[in-house]
């Protein structure tokens, strides 16, 4: 049998043990990554005391939140946007110039199987709510065009819904497109003013929140991920300055250089844009 | 548009603008856990620094968790046990006179509809092993007898497999089964001798474990769930005291008072056990 400190696991031992059992390789970042997730974890436990029913229920939700994820519904992105986690990463890693446009959480609603449409093309396929013109430009950072770049565009309709929560009601693709800039970095395409909207409350990560007693509201917005070679991908929001609950988005997402005024244009609305791109640095993920 | 402060989001903020936005209330708990739970998450984020590829890995992670647990395995509990957590949680809540039988992990294996059989019975459906025969007692800390307390136990095969890890070759309840002590507290049944084991490392938790060099062996031991009227549920572990790999668990679960020696008897082994239980404090649960 084992001397007694070798089985000495106890309150203040428990990290330590578990990092003393992985090799102490300077080369590999994964046991320094899991030692790092222990400590906190340990940490947490310390501090909280669950009891092992306590303990059950954590499992328990993290394993509705598994079973309620599929190729529809990202419940896991869903949790990291709403506990700030996915604001706090694009944040530790945006480092780009004050002027360049800033990026932002991508949010669990992205498909990337969007289909490509000529420039001036209508994303709203249920032609559901108040027209909106928005005029682009995509541009490095000393004002000269970039052409060719990809747009990738989408949002949620005038209730607040993406087509991927509504595959019923919904047209597939709806109120989602992609584009290519001309040769003077310009696109244009028609779609409908969005509308903000509460988070998904009806998974187990929006039930929680909701029961904290956590505000769930999202400000009306579009999505855009812009792509083009030798830039870094631009994957951010463009906000409505008229919409009331700028300062408490859910997901920690709004950033003052994303507010834009949709300008009111006869019985619907226009909305002008500019894209600053910054060029990646070799050898630099885009 | 609101003032600058409202959107002031950064890495030394974030965790503040989170726990600022839950009910303040002392009653309630939930609100109270998840400020501690983003305090740890964004302080450990900020620590390893992920790029939006690693924090994608992490969600993606979390994500095949989520799709290996079924009714069959439970995936989440594994992660929790690698990771140290559920025996902190147990170390947290043990709080038994010393010579009490203490709690340790319950594990991943245990399945709660097992089949009662009588005193003596033979719970190796299968004949494929050494013979075990287990004699042991329940009592409480005067070293009075608990009878009709219920015995759960279950345990490897002697290739180190539990029945519902294979349920191909072995025998549905092969090596499980739930018994009631006498009157004078005895309980005894047959079995064969169980093997130690590696961790399952065919699921993303094991696999990832195995990826970060951390060693995923179990010393051979039963597993003992007891229950009785009046007293705190003892879910336990008794271990073969000649395993080599006593000192590195990988569940953190050996505790010396749980280590026991195997006798040889015959062309087969013996195990004599002691139970000890204690009264459950009124109003706790058990």
């Amino acid at each position: 049998m084992p001397g007694p400190t070798a089985l000495n696991f106890s309150e203040a031992t428990s990290h330590d043990m578990f990092a003393q059992r992985l090799p102490q390789s300077k080369d590999d970042s994964l046991p320094q990554v899991l030692a790092a997730a222990v400590t906190h974890l340990h940490a947490l436990i310390r501090e909280l005391r669950p009891t092992q029913a306590d303990w059950r229920k954590v499992i328990e939700f993290l394993t509705d939140v598994g079973h309620a994820s599929d190729e529809r519904r990202q419940e896991w992105v869903l949790l990291s946007d709403l506990l700030g986690a996915s604001a706090l990463v694009e944040e530790i890693n945006s480092r780009r110039p004050k002027t360049a446009t800033p990026n932002t959480v991508r949010g669990p609603f992205f498909r990337a199987d969007v289909p490509q449409l000529p420039l001036g093309g209508n994303i709203s396929l249920d032609g559901i709510g108040e027209t909106l013109d928005v005029f682009g430009r995509v541009q490095d950072l000393d004002g000269d065009p970039i052409a060719n770049a990809e747009i990738i565009t989408w949002q949620a309709n005038a209730q607040g819904f993406y087509e991927n929560q509504q595959p019923d009601l919904q047209p597939e693709f709806n109120l989602r497109g992609c584009f290519r800039t001309d040769t003077d970095g310009r696109f244009h395409y028609r779609t409908i003013k969005p509308c903000g909207y509460g988070v998904p409350d009806d998974g187990p990560v929006g039930k929680l929140l909701r029961q904290a007693g956590y505000p769930l509201c999202r400000p009306a917005h579009l999505h855009f991920m812009i792509k083009a070679p030798e830039f870094e991908t631009v994957t951010t929001h463009i906000y409505d300055g008229s919409d009331p609950h700028l300062a408490e988005d859910a997901i920690f997402a709004v950033k003052p250089e994303l507010v834009r005024t949709f300008e009111q244009q006869g019985k619907g609305w226009l909305l002008k844009l500019t894209f600053i791109m910054v060029r990646a640095r070799r050898g630099a993920g885009t």
